[in-house]
């Protein structure tokens, strides 16, 4: 199976990005884990996007706060899909790495989730994954099915407290 | 080939979601255009949305303007990836479409691209298709190459009016 | 009496809801309390949408933070009232479930209150029922009289402490 | 039949008021239209809100656009439901309208549709007054029914254009 | 010499406006402090303003947060300059309170300060009765100067840390 | 009769500031024009500034857009009133000239009016020299009456137009 | 003397660039224009940023819309100090590009002017190679002479106008 | 070598100062630090920026929150290159301040940073510096080398974590 890349901009962006991480382990997809910074290490963060395809990886997600140009840096060194968190930094709540990774100009697409939304950023790196994929397939619908049975176990609880 | 669909809100949407369909036309990559709105037409969008990965769909495309909820409710739906073009519409320069695009809950992403951005959503489609064929990673190379060659030639003619 | 149907997205959004559930205790009108996601159970979320005005209800409430499509996705299924609650969530302060919430197309429409103003969705929820009911009238009449009351105490108290 | 009041705060806000003007005249729904400024006629604003109820109103509509407390100050002498359209005026694209609207304190709430969402804002006080209507209540399908057709013939061009 | 109303919409805003009431009384201006609300006690609202110049008010002073129409409904009854103070609430950092404040309608204007600016208001107030008083406007160029002098000796720290 | 001042930051606001100009001329308050500019007349700004009160002058109204400026500089050389209007300029719908002119630091108020509010300048200039000058007062009732009665005469348009 | 670089990420951006260029030009500076896309082509990007102080550039100047990162992408491959103009594009009136440019993080800071501020840009390099050139800021001097006789006049011609 | 000012509006900023002040300590740059108001020390403010070139100084930094006006006014007085840090303050997450500092009018720039950017504020003086001193451009230049090389080493301690 192609692996899954997770970059981030900065080591402080780990503890949204691990949601991601054990997204990625808990569907036994493999992946790799790296920090490039788009700014610090632009040849690093280049060398990997350029070499991702032939170095096993079928999707990179690329985490980032504020001017967040590290999805889009590295996007423009790959043909893979590249998945953008846009992590909520100092300031703006997000805001600016929302709109710096997601406003890209025509050519270089960004797949960009929500603010910090890491988990998402996973399921979606394994939908990609899965298209040509049954049994990845199956285990996402497994993990949908336990999604909905949680709201089902919630609605039921809530349900039982209120409206008796 | 796996298809792509391509599903806008409405169709004044179609002056947007027209470059979707071109990239997709030039890149000889099977697609299907349709109009379903999650509001007007739930049930059609999401019936499309069940049926999409056994009829033959890899990725789909969801283009909304206002409190764009179509990309969330298809991918509410369906296994695939889910991409969302956040349309600019009455007001708020598309911002209300691009949140309420992006800003999912954890658990059913849409991969969004930037308002109004209906080429990158096509690529970034045809970049998921491309992930385990050879082929179509190749067109991309060379769409890829064009553009580069594009910017190198705006480049020229540049130097030429300014830096002699 | 028609009873109110109060649903939220999950059940983190549970006390912001209360206030509602609470005012329409107090109002002594009946009401029920849901979990349903329009994301992660669309099939209940519809299913109770279409049901609601023949299992009794005049209006529903739906509250959801982020892109918050749960009361739109409510209003695509029933033609009763459909209240919406922006739910403040992880970013931008209820901005994304505000515009989410609020920015609906032609033909389907939110009666849209404020960030987690969940009693003032039971109020206008009780206001709605009572254009037809003269008794639940008179109870708003009270309320508002109590509002007004206590305005006057507060008015009260802050004159005797600075305007001797 | 209860009537639906429209309220507009300057008759500048008559090309947005129109289409709800338009949409209850077609449900056949009784109606009066007003411009009353929460500013510059605050007595007449208030008097008319206070006998609504007794003057046959089921449902105040009112549009306002700027700092619009128009429709606050409605709400604040009726118990009826009081529907909040911000109109986009001279800046920040209907934001500040949208915000004076909606952000009502506790107690005291607007129904509040997206900004010139005045077709929404009479169906939503159609909606409201078909709680108690059963006929009224079936017009609503029938015009529900025709907007899902519309879509539907829509969907049916753009398919016969693209897909064949 | 004229007095000065300070009308907050709920108490609540009192920590907010306690700077303002400090800040008249240390220039010793007469002031009245009041809790009207325009929506829960419009009519008390109303009246204070419409007699507030004949009962020796010169300047009013009005604080409220969300869709904070207060200032905007106590100049619609009056004559004399109103101030208004956007407090900061529950969501938006005050921008709700401040759009729904400043952007008045022509022909009744609120002299708007910044989101929670209660000292700023006071100061205001008391440069408005200064316009004709000579000794009012002296107390003013004493504090300017003390503010002056405040500046220039954390200016002299600071330079005495750094700056050797 | 003390005058008032009108400096516009420059000669490209002027189409915006003449409606502060009409309306003084229309209520017969002695004024000036001037452009100043804080960044690029400073001076002059500053010399106006400091002697505007010895000069003559009530108060001063301020225009300018984008990074506002003009409206603090001059407050921060009198201890007259100062009227600040945020003008709409090259970006951001006028926001960067509102918060530039309203979110001022302790000590140095603005009084701010919406953006691009110039009628509404004027008349708050007109309220402040009328609190101590009742004929100028007076004059305002009858504007504020004239105003009242063309919402009436549109009232009774609309009426006529929709009611019968 | 050094000479200033001016990139533009695409020749679309020319006609904000221009006015840049021209002030170079007028301050006799030497410069150089080229158009670099930060992701269509990187590496000449890097070449030209990494190469730029041994080939006698001073300053450089980047000008990119949307999510702006050819500002940031530069700084990352060169000590020299770099400009960045956000360019108003698509949508959100530059905003975009505003954060995507001026939210760097630690390490690599962009000198960031106004929305579209070209001009500005220019004279910020030139006041950057006029730090050690005398001669060089004599001629800033003279402009801002220029500048300051500019709104002299304009306030002439207004005082003539208006104040008679 | 030429001095670097950091002027602040508010010794309430000297926390967000302070790495600014560390940076130029740790390169062994000649600075001075002041606290001067736009609005409460307007003339200790203008004097210094009029004098600094010729005191010494090639670059001022400046430091303001809210409607920063202080590089603004300091640009206004002086040729040499300022640089303004908006300083995050009571609202608005630091917006009012990023855009009363970046929107500056045609004429006199502000080298913005971001929100709190003090580091990235001194890194920038020092470049403007080093344009003409190799020495100090060798400083950056190690400087930027264990940037590089801490994100490394801390690319190496994630990949020895998750990598294995």
């Amino acid at each position: 199976m192609k692996k899954v890349a997770i970059i981030m901009g900065s080591d402080s962006d780990l503890p949204v990005v691990e949601k991601a991480i054990n997204t990625l382990a808990e569907f036994e997809v493999p992946y790799e884990v790296h920090v490039y910074s788009a700014h610090r290490t632009p040849e690093e963060s280049k060398e990997f996007s350029q070499n991702a395809a032939k170095n096993g990886f079928g999707v990179i997600i690329a985490a980032a706060g504020m001017a967040a140009h590290l999805a889009g840096a590295i996007a423009a060194n790959t043909l893979l899909p590249v998945i953008g968190i846009p992590v909520k930094a100092a300031a703006f709540d997000g805001m600016d790495a929302l709109l710096s990774t997601v406003m890209m100009p025509p050519g270089i697409p960004v797949a960009t989730v929500g603010v910090n939304g890491a988990q998402n950023a996973a399921l979606l790196a394994i939908q990609i994954l899965a298209v040509e994929d049954a049994s990845l397939s199956e285990k996402l619908a497994n993990q949908r099915k336990t999604g909905y049975e949680k709201v089902l176990e919630k609605n039921k609880n809530i349900e039982e407290k209120y409206n008796n």
